[in-house]
């Protein structure tokens, strides 16, 4: 028997955000949404699986990139409405090619820059 | 000058949502929701301020509880539509009295209780 992906709690739109996280090191890479499916397409494949809101479509993390997602666990919080995804992450996590889209500090009304894109 | 909280993304309700991490283990604790002024007091006070959904009001975390958060570093992701906040956190995050409150891993479509709530 799956986990039954309708006990979570979706929003408005039948999503429900996924923090991806690093599962060795704990860095913070991402945060993207899925849809039920999507979570359970999650679960049975080991593959991270999101569902694009821009797209309005399924995607695999990294099916065209290569920067593929590894689920090591899956884990929701109290409320059972968000979802912390570890992960072993192959490469950036980040289209922008960093390894976490959190690579902007705001610090004393600035910007600060606290990661440049990987090199391959 | 303080930052402009104008230039963040935020949702039809007006709030984006914020990922509380431990800045020193890295543990991921909660996610809860941000407004403009929400982001705005908590760069300013350096005390992680949500705004909560149910009671439509700010909530500036560990008030009554005691388990505050204190503001180590903020930042955006790529998308501007996403913050990761790494905290000092006192005591248990959860409402729940755990640590974090993503406790629960989905194994073999059971539920696993990581951790139990803390006692003071």
């Amino acid at each position: 028997m799956g986990f039954d992906t309708s006990t979570l709690k979706y929003d408005d739109r039948g999503l429900i955000p996924c923090i991806a996280q690093d599962a060795e090191g704990g860095e913070v890479l991402m945060m993207a949404w899925m849809n039920a499916e999507a979570v359970a397409r999650t679960l049975e494949s080991g593959r991270v699986t999101y569902w694009s809101r821009s797209r309005q479509s399924f995607w695999i993390k990294g099916e065209s990139s290569g920067h593929v997602q590894e689920l090591v666990d899956l884990r929701v919080d109290c409320d059972r409405d968000c979802l912390l995804a570890l992960v072993r992450q192959t490469g950036p996590a980040c289209h922008t090619n960093r390894r976490s889209c959190f690579y902007t500090a705001l610090r004393d009304g600035d910007e600060v820059e606290l990661m440049k894109p990987m090199t391959e």
